[in-house]
Formats: C-alpha cells, structure tokens, sequence
C-alpha cells in the first residue's frame, strides 16, 4: 500500500503512514512531542496541531469546531486525533501541544546582582489645566515628577503625547510613568499600576531559545521556559541559516520573522502562566551567538560567513521594540527597551559574554575555563587579568540532534545511563520518571563514557561487535548497542545508540578540546594552571564531570574543581536585566576579552585528530583515565 | 437645461455648467487656477486633473491615453480639456497643474543667522578588516571618524546597521557619513558624496503650507514653494478641524495623511525643480500653529477647543522622519530628523514663535508689536524684556477667503487697487501683469481704505447706493462695487467688492486691532510707546501701510516705523534649520513668552465692537485719519 509523508515542525521528523491514518497514530509512531490526555477518545481536545495545507488532511469535523474556538479556526488549528492524511502534509506542533518539560534549557546558575534595573513605575497626581495654569499636558507631567520624585531631564517619548492627554484626563489626574535609564519615559497609564513592571531575558540559541520572565518591581524570576529555534528547518547550524539569509530573497527577511514569531509564542506562553499582559513587558534583554544576534536584529549576516569574519556590529545595541524586526514585531509593550548586548567576534557572540558574566571569571583571580556546549562551542580561558576565547564548531550532537535516537532535555529523555560491565545490562533515569523516549545530552556524555569503559567501543570509537550480547547487533557502520528495549519505552521500538552517532559525538568532543588545548597553548599554560572549569550549556546542570573527563571532552582535572553552571548565558542576560551594573561590566567584558581565531593556529588540525581518539592519542593528557589501548 | 455642478478641490470653488461641458471650459468660468498651455486643443496634456468618480464623467479618450502616463492613469487622471461631465463631480487639481506663481505666501525677511546647521555630510576613508584586524563593521567606521575627524561619542542609528556592510564594500572602504547633532549617524553613503545635503523648512498654515529647500552645506535657499493645505476641504478654521479630527472615526490620522501627502506633493516640486532626491533631506524645521503643530504629530488636538485650551506638548520635538505620521510617511530621509518648534500656547503656535525669532522682537530695545496675519492673527507686543502675545480669531478674509472676488497672490490676483475720488474710476495693478482674475489680500486692504476715503463706504462699512455711477450697483446686503469690468477680465463676468465682503473685512481688521489694544493695555501701554509694528504674513510684503492704518488695521503711528516681513513664520522655521545658536534662542523664546488669553479682559466685547468702525468708533485714536463720521 501507498505510504504518506507527514513531517512535524518544529522537530522535522517525519512519519511514513498509510492514508487515513490521523496525526495523532503518526504522531506516536516516531515519537513526536504532542499531548493527548483521552488519548485519541476525542475529547479533551488537547492534540492541537496547525495544518495550513487543508486538501492534503480530511475537512474539518463537527468534533473540532466543538472543541476549537473560531480564532484556532481561523489560524488553521485542527485536532490531531481527527485529521486524518491524504496527501504529504505539513503538521505543526504550537508550543502549547507539546507534552515535554524545558527544564534543562533554562535552568541555570544563579548569580547574585545589585537589583537596579533600567525600568522604573511610577504613580504621581498631576495637577489638572485651569485659565490660571495653562501648561500643556507633558509639560504638566513633567513638573509633578520634578516636584514629586526631584526627577529632572525627563523626557517623554513621542509616541505617548498622542494617547497622554486622555490618559490623564481618565485617571482623573493621577497617571503611573514608565521610565527608562531614568531619562525617557515610555509609558504613561491612567491611575496607579507601579507593580505590574515585568522584564524578559532572552538567550537565542542556534537550536533552542529560552525566556526569563521577571518581575523588575522586585527583581524575582516569575517562570522560565523554552522552545525550540523555529529556523531549524533553515538549516540546524549558523552556516545554513546565513547562507539561507544571503542567497534566498527575502531570506534574512524570513529568518528575521521566524524567531521573533517563535520568541512572541513563547513570551505568550510566559505570559498566560503568570498572568502578565504582554504590554506590561517594558525591556527585553537578549543574549544569542552573533549569528542569531544578527537575524534577530534583521543585520546582513553575510559577512559573518567569509573570511575573515567581521561582524557588522559588536557594541551593545538598545531599540525601542517597534523597531526590531522587519515586517513581525516583538510582542513586549511597543516603547520598551530591548537591550542586545555586545559580542565578541564573529563566532563568539553575546551569549558568550552572558556567560563570562554569569560565572565572573572576569573578576576571578583563579585560572578557569568556560565551556558553553551548544550547537557552536565557545570557550573562555583567563581570569581577572585577561580572558582569551574561541568557538569551535561541535554541532549540535550534545543538544541530541545527529543522534538517532538524540532529543531534547524533556519529559521522557533518558538522562543518566549506568552499563554493567559483566552483564551488559542498562540502568537508566528518565526525565519525569517517564517511558523513554529518547536520549539527551548527559545521558549521550554518559552512554560514550559506558561504553568505553567496559570495552564496547576501543580508544579509536569503534564498537566491537564480536562481544556476544543481544544488546550488540549490526556490524561497521550498521553497528549499535540497544539502550532500551521497546517493550519499555514509549516507542514502538527500541532505544539504541549506533556507530554513526558514536562518531559524531567523537567530532564533537574532539572540537571542544582541541579549542580548550589551542587557548591553554596561547597563553603558555598547561593543565595544571586550570584551576576551575565552569560547563554551561542546555544540559550544563546535569553532565557527569567524570564522565566527561572519561571521553576526553575536558581537560583531566580534579573532580571538585568543575561545576556546571547549566544555562550560564541565559544567566548573563537575567543579570543584565535586572542590574544596571551588570550590563556596564558585560560590555567591559565585551570590549576587553581577546579573541582567538582557532584554524589560524598551525597546530590546531594535529590537535583535533588526536582529540578524535578517546578520550586522546596522548594518554598522558588524561592520567587518571585508564586506557584500553 | 438642467445644471450640474462641478467641485474644484482643493480651492473648494463650484461651478454650474450644462452637461457634456468640458472641465477645462468649467473652470475658465468660473477662474479656477488650472494650466492649459494649448487652450484646450488638447495637444498640450498640462490641464491634468483628478477624477476619482470615474462614472460621472465621460470614459477617458484615446487622446488622454496618448498624452497621460500609466502611472497618472492608474491614479485617476485626466486631462481636464477632454473631460465632459455627466453628474455632480469633485475634481481635483494637482498642484503641478496650477498657473498660479505661488509668490507672497513664501516671500520673507531674511534675518542674518550663524550658519551651523545640525546636519553634517563627511566622507571617510576605512581601513577593511583582515585577520589582523577583527573589528566589526561598525567600529571601523567610528574608529576612522575619530581618527580623521577626531569625533567621538557617536552613535550608528541602528537601521543603518542593515545596509552597512553592503555600503562600506560598496564604496570599496570610502564612505560618506550624515550627521545629526554631532552624535548620531543617520546615513552612510558608498563614497564621497558629502556636498548633497539637504534640509527643509515648513510652515504649515491653515490655508497654505510654505516650504523651503535649502543646500545645508552652503547654507543657501534654492527653491522655495507653497500648496494649499489640503485639510480645507474639512473645515476652513483650526476649529472646524479639530471637530472633524475628535468627532469622525479615524477623523485625525485622516488629516493627519492629508496634511503630509500634501506636504509630500510640495517636496515633489521642489525636488524636482532643483533635480536633488528627497532622500538627501536629512532635516525637516516645521513651524505652524498649534492645531497644524497637533495634526501633522498625529496628536490628539481635542483639548485645543476646550476650555482652557491647553495643547499636549509645548516644547520642541526631535522625531525621525519615520516615525512622523500614522500611515503616510513624510517623504524626506527616513533617518532624517523632524524638529518641530515648540509652540506658545492652543492659539499661538510655533509659527508664532518663528515671528518673534526673524524680526528679532526678543532681542530689541525698542517695543514692537509683530503681528501675523493670517486665518488665526498672533500679536506678540514687546521687547528684549518681556513679550506679551495673545491670538486673534481673525478669519481667512484677508487671505482672499469669504470674499467673493478672493483669491490667494497668484498671477491674475489684482495686488494693488487705486480708486479715483472723482470718476470713481479704478486703477489696478495684477500679479504678472496677467488679465485680473480675483483679488488678493494686499489689494483687498486697499479697496477697503479707498472706499472710504472716497465715500463710498461710511464708518459703518455701509456702502451708499445713492452714488450714482455704474460701478455701483444693487441695494443694501447685495450692493457691490465693480472693481474691474468684464472685458477687462480672465472671466466671464466683473470683478466686484460686495457689502457682504466688506463686512467679513470689518470683523477680521476689527479682530486685529483689539488684540493689539488690549495686549497694550495689559503692558500699560499707549500708541506713543509702539516704536516698531511689524506686519507679517502671507501678503505681508506688500500691503500698504497707510491704508492698513486707515481702515484701522492696525494703531496709527508714524508710517518709517512699520515694516512689512512677509512670511517671517517660514524665516523663523529657515533660521531654526540653518543655525544651532536660532534653534536655542526659539526654545527660550517660547519659554519665555507670556500668553494672555483675550477672552478673559473685560474690555474685550466692548473694543471688539469699537473696532468694527472704520477706522474707529473712536477717532482719537487714529489722528491722522481724516474722518468722514
């Protein structure tokens, strides 16, 4: 029989299905993030799903326009369990279908600041226009702020005086003031609304974004969560996304509304579980690599893609909201602030620098090392007195992508692996205590470390297949070992990790320490000088140090001097919101950081071959590593 | 037969004709200012108009799709000489159809100024980045500026981050910067094209919207033009609309895009009569009323018209160009700075202010009285000590509305009018010594003055019908005196001042003179104390002084100390333009000009009414005008 194609967004994975079959049967064949609390009895109405192509699924039913509102209607929402394929279709999973978790994404150090933020609320009474007083309306305003609060050198954005003489005329002469960097003021409303002041920091990952939501009346994180990049499709790493933007019309265009459509789903989102209008979000603060940096602006990124790699612009950048973005604006009240901070270089962007301010190696008088794992890698290596950085380009293995069986940190990943050596036998943990779904980060750093450990895989990453174990299958390219069995896991099949995925996580921990072994050579030091090593990055909080030193993605130092800083960039762009002194020393850091361009390092292609063994050809870098070579 | 009536947009002028009667034929009945270089041989293509209800005229001719462009075809033009009427009809005439030299509306003082203009254009070599040299776009330019100019402290506006890297490859590392304010960079250009630098300076009237090009680089008018302001169709006073902006939905952002498309119309013209593109104006000074100031801001003018009149913002306004106006943009750079001069109260606007900055009233020694006449009349009475203003509701008559034979001073507009004390007969002089086709402003004060010396007229404005001579004709409310015989005349009938006329004439000079009486009243000032009258406005270059002050126009004191400034308003929008030193010193003058509001002096109704006599009810006060009482 004829098999459809359906592919799901944002993943892109894609099921192959008899027609008639619905969405939600496809769905749960491959494993796709969707919710379904009847499990397909059509009834609680929760499978959502956005369809655009309406002949290529069956006409809508009488059971959806029950169970959908005629705005979901309109923005072709359907119900999975009762759109059943015709034809090769498009299904779009809202963030709001989605079963599993962000927890791993966003969680991340938590870094004391002094709390001054750059927005201030402020309720005043105004004294109301008379024959004797003939003073405009701003200029009113402006004197019961001097008197009130001695506030001087306001000034009040253009935009307002076109709504403030009824603002003040409906609040009967008392008005709240939004002010921002106490010298303009972006909102004005009727009467007294001085503690609803909320900020948002934003990290922009290649691959996931995550939003802070923040109370900046009282500096307290209201709820956090994340979403995956919609540009995927695009293209999964900054090189495609640039050449897309470059070379399609209207492509940076595209890109541009594409993440500022997916930031607004997720400030939504934020917004409906704390009960905050969007409107009452007056500064965004945004951390991302220089590439996102640049398609969230709508910035040619063109040149980021050649030789020698210049941004177009590297200082902090402040915009009012209406002005970022092309044609999709950025759904914070339209006067607020959003502050970009400053990047680096090209492959070191601003996320870095959120990064550096997290962990304040700036301020340290230690050695340390900053690894911020991603879909780009950057590394930091100094302290107090000067900081050298790289990028190196791991991919985006670590974050479960290139992985067969690879997801994201959600509810059913496996997160923690034990292998017997004698029996072979697997212990897991999974997010949720769920059935497993698939793999995540730590788990993936775990798995490689297992498996070298009891001797399935040699120092060169090669399974070996002759050990008699039904776990232990295929052979050469086809090998793999069987994680979980599928009448465990919510699959239809089992869980494994293959010879194809081992290798890609041999290239990309061989990126990451060939980057750390190039700034340790530039600034004449060696292992021994590294007195700290911070992980960040989406599974930060959760690696396991030993195992990482084990496959030799870090530098072999004692266990008590690493910690996980989880998402140390989202950490930077929190700090930066909340603190007017964080974001002065962001941008010191920015200015004074060194950066170090790795390919130009004549060593650097003899490095990464040597890193590409496990956990090195050069035993003697990882002695407390017991080699089987 | 039956009529059919013809509206002519935007003079508002209608016209009775049969059907099948050409438009070109309609408006030479009735002297509508249309071209027709061919007099209708329709060989020409110039009498263009606009017809937008296309079924009420004849379907356009072969002719017309010859002679028109497809661009003028698809936005409803026509030409008028082919075009037959069918059914009531509002035609529009485009600006670029107009015979009519727009001369007095833009003529003024020209007050000496520092030229330091707020714009600066310079071109900059770059040094392009190599691995060596990792600097960002963006700082490579700042770091050139400061190094070849020694600026610092500048900043890139943030859109032009986009075009950036494209422009400094472009110009193969030579680039031109524009700058606003040495601070912010609102342009860059590929290569060296710093001396095109532009600005404009505007008066938006109620009546007429003056503009003035002029080469910032050189500080140099090059083209100056006025249009009509095509809010008239909405009301002829500021009141009428406000009405309309607070009480029709979408009332305001539909005056507020009318105003500015015909601001834009006028920077078309003077564009293309200088042959610079209205992207290189990169500054716009505007001067204008309060409500012209609300409307073109798009800001709510609803509490103008109620008491106590208080306007939403007084002091200056720097906004880019872009962000002027709800839907149509202003159509200069849209990085381009729009600075609005502050206004003075919700009846003295920064037209006002521009007044008392070109006749330096705020810097003399000697007391002056400036008045600006025009729909509103502003009286500013003062020296470099204080000045009082006040406003006037004086009505467009002297501007050549309400008056039957009115219009504004374009060629064919009788400027000068001498009435023989015998033979009644009339000399006259016309704009461009063209045939007479109405009356304009300066010669309407002068029928006025001779009417009444003569004896045609009596202190009462009433004209005696016993008189016997031809050029006097009909009876009381519709008696009238020709002024020019039809022979003589453009039009198919004589050129007359009626009894009606001269009453709208009474209650506007009348407006006037209590102004001045009261505002020195309130100084406790007497005539003998006025050591300067200036007269300003649209006809203000030519009116004759002595007749202004028979007709009791303005106080009689000795005629060496009266100077007419013309439109001093659009000289004081220049001076703002060109110098930074005029732009602070009309800030301080709206800061420290008094307002008084006329309304509220008891002796107001009583000199108003006093004023209504020619020259005066009460002779003393004009003791060089023989009265005839």
């Amino acid at each position: 029989m004829r098999k459809i194609e359906i592919i799901f967004q944002p993943d892109g994975k894609r099921a192959l299905v008899e027609p008639g079959t619905t969405i939600l049967d496809a769905a749960k064949q491959i494993a796709v993030d969707l919710t379904s609390i009847c499990g397909g009895k059509k009834i609680c109405g929760k499978c959502k799903i956005i369809v655009t192509e309406k002949d290529r699924v069956n006409a809508i039913t009488k059971n959806e326009l029950n169970l959908l509102s005629n705005k979901e209607i309109e923005n072709d929402y359907r119900l999975a369990c009762s759109t059943k394929v015709i034809d090769r279709v498009v299904v779009k999973i809202p963030e709001s279908s989605r079963i599993g978790k962000q927890r791993l994404q966003i969680e991340g150090i938590e870094t004391p600041v002094t709390f001054d933020p750059f927005i201030t609320k402020l309720a005043v009474k105004i004294a109301p226009p008379s024959l004797e007083d003939l003073r405009s309306d701003a200029k009113r305003l402006l004197d019961a702020l001097k008197d009130t609060y001695s506030l001087t050198n306001l000034h009040i954005d253009f935009e307002l005086l076109k709504k403030l003489p009824t603002v003040l005329r409906e609040g009967n002469w008392t008005a709240t003031v939004t002010i921002f960097d106490n010298r303009k003021i972006i909102d004005v409303e009727p009467g007294v609304t001085y503690p609803r002041n909320y900020g948002i920091a934003l990290d922009i990952g290649t691959t996931k974004i995550a939003g802070y939501l923040i109370n900046l009346d009282k500096g307290k994180l209201l709820s956090a969560d994340s979403i995956m990049n919609p540009q995927i499709p695009f293209g999964e790493d900054v090189i495609s996304r640039i050449t897309h933007a470059i070379t399609e019309p209207e492509g940076l265009t595209q890109l541009n509304e594409i993440v500022i459509r997916g930031i607004n789903e997720l400030l939504e989102s934020l917004c409906a579980k704390t009960g905050i209008n969007s409107n009452e979000i007056y500064e965004a603060s945004v951390v991302g690599n220089t590439a996102m940096h640049h398609l969230f602006l709508n910035i040619n990124p063109k040149y980021l893609a050649l030789s020698p790699y210049v941004p177009v612009v590297q200082g902090p950048i402040d915009i009012q909201s209406q002005n970022v973005g092309s044609g999709v604006k950025l759904n914070i009240h339209s006067q607020g602030n959003v502050h970009v901070l400053p990047v680096i270089a090209g492959f070191v962007g601003a996320d870095h620098v959120g990064v550096i301010l997290a962990t304040e190696i700036y301020k340290s008088e230690e050695i340390c090392l900053a690894i911020d794992i991603g879909t780009n890698t950057e590394i930091a290596l100094g302290n107090e007195k000067d900081i050298l950085v790289c990028s190196c380009a791991s991919g985006p293995a670590f974050e479960g992508a290139h992985i067969k069986y690879g997801m994201r940190a959600a509810t059913g990943a496996i997160e923690r692996i034990q292998i017997s050596p004698k029996t072979f036998e697997v212990n897991y943990q999974t997010i949720g205590n769920s059935e497993p779904r698939g793999i995540c980060g730590s788990a993936i750093v775990d798995i490689l470390a297992e498996l070298f450990k009891i001797g399935i895989i040699n120092y060169r990453g090669k399974m070996n297949t002759n050990i008699d174990s039904p776990r232990i299958r295929g052979e050469n390219k086809d090998a793999e070992f069987v994680i979980a069995w599928n009448e465990d896991t919510g699959l239809e099949e089992d869980i494994s990790i293959t010879q194809e995925d081992i290798r890609e996580l041999q290239l990309a921990k061989a990126a990451m320490f060939t980057g750390a072994t190039i700034l340790m050579k530039n600034k004449g030091m060696t292992r021994d000088d590294i007195q700290k090593i911070f992980i960040a990055g989406a599974f930060g909080s959760y690696i396991d140090s030993k195992n990482a030193i084990t496959i030799g993605m870090i530098p072999d130092i004692p266990l008590e001097r690493i910690t996980s800083v989880g998402n140390a960039a989202g950490t930077g762009a929190r700090m930066a919101l909340m603190s007017r002194e964080s974001r002065n020393t962001a941008n010191e850091i920015a200015r004074k950081v060194r950066y170090l361009e790795l390919v130009k390092d004549p060593d650097f292609m003899k490095e990464f071959a040597n890193a590409m063994c496990i956990p090195h050809r050069e035993p003697e870098r990882f002695p407390t590593i017991k080699t089987l070579q």
